[in-house]
């Protein structure tokens, strides 16, 4: 299905330059919440998110789907729907499928060929907590990426990530793991949330060259400035920092695509004023 | 969907005296080894695992399904299916979805709809990495219960664990978190898996009463004496035993099913007999 693609990383860095955007864009289709001229249509999910991917794809370095809003709703077809749409349409903007999975082995193999094969993603988000061997079927899809959860912005994120593991805390380990002996190929990356600068910094000096994806800013309320100058490379790249409901939701009327572009738009251009400026 | 179900705590009670078993038989349909009959059918996900829980759930204290291979197969409206089969033929035994999903509250919260309400699962496995926040929108669905990730049987359980938290390990900080401050109306469980019984022993010592799952026996090698040993609780109960390929696959031919029936009374026997000797 990827034999075409580029490899994840070769895909984000060009789009990093091309669109001039460390913006992704997250799609977390919430019926709900969709305008009315939506409502009660039966591909209401896939008319949304194209119609979201279209208008945003010029500010966006990535898409990031939420593979459980669409399994809530019965709509994995759907999403196979959107990802291919996202492939054909924009086929220079990197899909990270979020999905955190995190299993055994045998198990693993079958979650990576469904993130890999059956939605055709170029990127993955897992859980490092059952170690190596879960997150290796991965890997084993050459030129496909893997982003770790590493130090997550929500308040529960402290039970364990925060713990001293001996002279480091549980989350600076993982990233110290991802950066080295578990990165055979240069495939992975880690999820950072942007509320918390200082351990993006942690993170960013354990793993110099990573890609991080950030989740927290907007509707999360993170600190742009703060994340830029926390978890930026030397280059002024590196980041991967998403915004979803605040981009998705913008407005709740029948304008919500054209909404949802100048929402990006603004996002994207707020990163940047603030990347130049750190 | 599971208004007229008995909480899940209460089905595996009484389920384990019903039954006399602490076998939980798990569904990993891998359509590569079908037995020839089934090969090509259309809905051969469904036809085997429909076969196999018709088969073995007199000895079985409850069924697991494991969500990637379905997902993996585009096969979701199988795997409700077969959920839908057990509740309406075997209403007396539980369901285990294996998910190990672990995602920040608005996502856990379409996570928990997918397992309890689309699927209508009694239980499912989750991971504690992101903390307390990402398990509670599961036990905000009174009665259904939720097992945590806790010390794993794979190699790559050791990477974070094991790690020493200051005075303990991870897996037993997490198994005391279950036990007492994350366990608001004991819907919890833990999963702990059968190659490592001083562990198993020292989460039963921190977690008396808590239902632990446990794979790795069968296929995996795990020992059932030393299982039983160090891991049931004073009323010989407590353990919900999981074997799955040794079942699914002890014939490879079109008597699958009657071959699983005999593993399946086989493998509770065994348990049996090893648990009235230790």
């Amino acid at each position: 299905m990827n034999c075409d693609r580029p490899a994840f990383t070769d895909l984000l860095a060009r789009r990093w330059h091309a669109a001039d955007s460390l913006l992704c864009v997250g799609l977390d289709p919430d019926p709900a919440r969709f305008a009315p001229g939506l409502r009660g249509r039966q591909r209401a999910i896939h008319e949304f998110c194209c119609a979201i991917v279209d208008a945003t794809a010029p500010y966006a370095c990535a898409f990031k789907p939420q593979i459980a809003y669409f399994a809530s709703q019965r709509a994995e077809e759907q999403l196979e729907a959107v990802l291919s749409h996202i492939r054909q349409r924009h086929p220079t903007v990197p899909i990270i499928l979020d999905a955190k999975r995190g299993d055994i082995g045998a198990t693993a193999a079958q979650y990576a060929r469904e993130a890999f094969e059956r939605y055709g993603a170029d990127a993955v988000t897992l859980s490092p907590f059952m170690g190596h061997d879960t997150i290796e079927p991965f890997l084993d899809y050459a030129g496909r990426g893997a982003f770790l959860l590493c130090r997550t912005s929500n308040p529960g994120g402290n039970d364990l990530q925060m713990l001293d593991v001996g002279g480091e805390r549980l989350f600076e380990r993982i990233a110290r793991l991802a950066a080295t002996q578990w990165n055979r190929n240069g495939q992975l990356g880690l999820v950072v949330g942007a509320t918390y600068p200082e351990e993006l910094a942690r993170v960013r000096a354990l793993a110099p060259e990573l890609p991080l994806l950030v989740p927290g800013i907007g509707a999360q309320g993170g600190d742009v400035l703060a994340t830029l100058r926390a978890g930026q490379t030397a280059a002024g790249l590196g980041l991967v920092i998403n915004s979803s409901r605040a981009i998705l939701y913008a407005s709740v009327g029948d304008d919500f695509a054209s909404a949802a572009a100048q929402a990006a738009r603004a996002t994207r251009d707020e990163i940047n004023r603030h990347r130049r400026a750190a």
